[in-house]
């Protein structure tokens, strides 16, 4: 058989492997050796590919993307400093549990470690960071060669997509000449199927949580982000049996579309209301339940640092449970959404006097940020009045640092159907513009990006795959001039070097950059000029709204409202 | 003793530590977990903090600012993917040999692995791309702490700086509170030196390659880039006593400022002369030296793989020496100009025949090439006229991909002073504009970046850096709207998917992003324009020059030129 022939047949059972796996977008980024299995990806139209020439973000578009539709994403870089760009990304889908089958074309055997260019040590490149790394064999028309990278690329899927999920790395050799013949037709596979199976329960496990819930009289449960996928219809059935208080955090989606009997449990302003000590005194816990990610909200981790509950539960897919407050006494190992569907509650001992405390408080709260919201002028008042002016059926991507912050502060329960998405994983700046991009493409839902300046400039390059996709994205940029969050933070009392340190104002406005993408801008001075010029930017597809704020006035504010909640609560 | 004390004695200990062990220059990033150590940098008289707030653009500049000065350069970050973040670069700088300290930041042990906010797991991050990676202790006031890190960070710039040069990872756990007190003076240290030996040869392997070289009658030298602050003047000695053809890439320096009586001896032209077969069958070597990177060329490197001299001996400061031919038969691992200082050649039996083939050969190629630059348009012909409009006394930075080949076809012998400089360890397009503006702050020559425009996109954050820093650079992109290089190889023939793949236009120019710079723009559309438009931008600190081009003219131009000289070879 013809070296072309060889490398034609390994690179399109490579596709159809994954295809078979369920693989439906890759994103590939250009370069040379990459070539064959790229014209194999191309010129298949059972998957939709991508293009990105950043790697740094494409990665994180493929981040976006496997976040939006809860499947793995392929993606394909060229040898070299291009597979080292991936790693944020891949750092960030480790943590954030997000599965992506990063494949990085390498130079054969003879070319590794002798100077040859574009040649670095990419086995095991990612390190502790990927589930599992793999090289792979040469296509050298050997007959063990296809079945092997049918059934190891089978196998790289299903890792990822096991609980919990996360990346996987595939290495792959290439010999020059790197062309292939195209196919129309993918090859058969021999490797039907992997079958995933779901971490339950024991019978004896479900019990003795039924047990500890059952007779907890002063509790709460604590929803973080949810593993992708997750069947949000039985965590509020849970939520009805339950009829404790229930924190939820925005990145939990489930302070919107909140069913009509399920509001009454719904507590969305515990980080405000916990920096009440008299609140707190109130409502000390016996029990803690808790899935998803640990919340944004520090008050709230540290509330039950302090109050030490008898049972703090954990309920998580992985059995390096995610828990920082050194309290916890319990850890469930499961898919939680498994777990909930078997973990019948019969009978509740809550005492209605404690769910009243958290419901008044929260109420309390939620008014006093709704009265914010019409007379302040700073970002929260800017992100609560945005959170009503953006239509029913939306998503919204928020950037790490504030926005995130304030998305959890201003949103309160609503049967609104928006939906909250960030990268939390590892809580980075980094690649946000991407992440949403990616993420715009993979739903049908209108899409919207919160961010601020410093963290849109960091993946400013995540516009690039606006050159090469039709997006449809508003972004609102609250340009603050620099890094808006370190004002809340102790070293904004320091004076000397805190700007050069930590306020990093680069004086930069991004209507160039809007012009530069072919965006629609829109330029807002002040909140007053919000409504009019908001609505103003409709029916375009890649929206650039940059809202300039002032960080003193952002903190001065934010700490007014915490102040007026806390003497609120004390009265 | 206070924690805030300890915490200050700690992290001022780290700085002075640096200082003592020769550091000079610290790039910083913005992040709150490597608060107490960026106010000890900032602080700190004695070295001079540079800011970036997109780490991946940050450790170019550090990569860059190292290869200008020759020194170490620190760079310091928070926790999370901010870390991830520099893997390109350390990539890049282990294989290109550059010293950099990188220090991350990190959480303490108790909020590693536990869901904490920004915490990813740090020790070890770089994998195998480092020399060295250690994890300190914290700040924790126990007695054998400040000995510790002492030594431990003058062990991290003495294996960074001994050969072959490097990257090293130091990760610092930080526990809150973050603050401490600035201090004016830097505090004693009591670790005094760390005295970096030289690979010399022994006597017996000194006699071996005399030996070698005096009896060689047909041999020719290859000079690749050099280990960072080679004595350039030991090399030029070495050229004089061996009277040998000398094959000098353009990244060696030793193109420009050439000594007169070397220059009989200097071939530029190689990669061009060597793909005519019937050159090639006059010159085959017995011996072949090299010393420095392997070049660019490819043909070079095929001409000695095809034609198996009796000795091809490569010189290295790594054990791990590069060699990607395949018929190397002897290794030397010696500092180069320790090496060449002790190797006295007395006698040649070089055959003048030999010397005077190539020099036939280089001359006719060289003219073909000035006439060249005076008919054609595209970007060899501007290269080859900025490199005489490029004052004397600059320094070039080259760009990967098309840019650092065409200076290597372009750039001819000369006695002027211009220096050209490029990311050679892996050749990636990421961070060139980075790592020039880094090399720029760390010399005081004119200087100049050429690039092409998706490197100049990839790393359009290295700009930012001018917010923070007084830039001087001339920035030339060669916009050919995609990616250029891909039409000089095989795959440019498959009509199907090229565009999508290699050739990625953007349909981008970057004068909104000069604006937003507020950098001093040219634009030139055609040769014509290059000599009257490029001397227009003077005295300007920040400029870009944007010059299109065409991608099929240039393919079209470059192989008119090899064919010309492959006939007049043949005639």
């Amino acid at each position: 058989m013809s070296e072309r022939k060889i490398l034609t047949d390994y690179v399109y059972k490579m596709v159809a492997s994954l295809v078979q796996a369920g693989v439906e977008n890759v994103v590939v980024s250009p370069g040379s050796r990459s070539t064959p299995l790229a014209y194999a990806v191309a010129s298949t139209k059972q998957v939709k590919m991508y293009r990105q020439v950043d790697e740094r973000s494409a990665a994180f578009f493929a981040l976006g993307l496997a976040k939006a539709t809860t499947k793995p994403v392929v993606l394909l870089c060229t040898s070299g400093t291009a597979a080292a760009n991936y790693f944020p990304a891949i750092v960030e889908a480790s943590y954030a549990r997000v599965p992506l089958i990063i494949i990085t074309a390498d130079r054969p055997h003879e070319l590794r470690e002798v100077g040859a260019p574009q040649a670095i040590n990419q086995p095991n490149l990612y390190g502790s960071h990927v589930k599992w790394s793999v090289d792979f064999p040469l296509a050298d028309g050997a007959e063990p060669t296809l079945p092997f990278i049918e059934r190891h690329l089978a196998r790289a899927v299903a890792i990822a997509t096991s609980a919990p999920f996360g990346p996987v790395h595939i290495n792959v050799p290439f010999r020059e000449p790197l062309l292939i013949d195209l196919q129309q037709e993918l090859p058969a596979v021999t490797f039907k199927h992997s079958r995933m199976g779901q971490l339950t329960p024991t019978r004896g496990d479900q019990q003795e949580l039924s047990s500890i819930i059952q007779s907890t009289k002063r509790g709460f449960m604590i929803i973080g982000e949810l593993a992708l996928g997750t069947e949000l219809s039985i965590v509020w059935e849970f939520v009805r049996q339950l009829k404790w208080p229930v924190i939820v955090e925005s990145l939990s989606n489930m302070r919107t579309s909140v069913p009509e009997d399920c509001l009454p449990f719904i507590v969305t302003t515990y980080d405000a209301i916990m920096k009440s000590d008299d609140f707190k005194a109130l409502v000390q816990p016996d029990t803690v339940i808790r899935i998803g990610a640990q919340p944004v909200s520090k008050f709230i981790m540290q509330f039950i640092t302090k109050s030490r509950p008898n049972a703090y539960v954990i309920i998580d897919e992985d059995p390096m449970f995610r828990d920082a407050t050194g309290v916890s006494t319990h850890f469930i190992h499961a898919n939680v959404d498994q777990w909930l569907t078997e973990l019948a509650i019969t009978e509740t001992a809550i005492e209605e006097t404690y769910l009243v405390e958290w419901q008044k408080a929260n109420q309390l709260a939620s008014m006093l940020i709704e009265q914010y919201a019409e007379v302040e002028k700073d970002e929260g008042a800017i992100v609560s009045r945005l959170l009503k002016m953006i239509p029913d059926g939306s998503d919204i991507f928020v950037s790490s640092s504030m926005p995130v912050r304030d998305i959890d502060t201003f949103l309160l329960a609503t049967p609104k159907d928006l939906r909250v998405f960030a990268n939390r994983g590892t809580n980075g700046i980094d690649g946000v513009v991407s992440t949403a991009i990616g993420f715009s493409q993979g739903n049908n839902r209108e899409s919207y990006l919160l961010i601020g300046d410093l963290a849109f400039l960091h993946d400013v390059n995540g516009l690039i795959a606006s050159r090469y996709q039709e997006c449809n994205l508003t972004i609102i940029v609250m340009n603050n001039d620099g890094g808006g969050i370190f004002s809340y933070l102790p070293q904004s009392t320091v004076e000397d070097h805190y700007e050069d340190l930590f306020g990093t104002p680069t004086a930069l406005e991004f209507r160039d950059i809007a012009h530069m993408y072919d965006m629609d801008y829109v330029r807002v001075e002040t909140i007053s000029e919000l409504s009019e010029k908001f609505s103003t930017c409709k029916n375009h597809s890649l929206r650039l709204v940059e809202i300039f704020t002032d960080r003193t006035e952002n903190v001065n504010a934010h700490r007014g409202l915490w102040n007026r909640i806390n003497a609120e609560l004390k009265a």
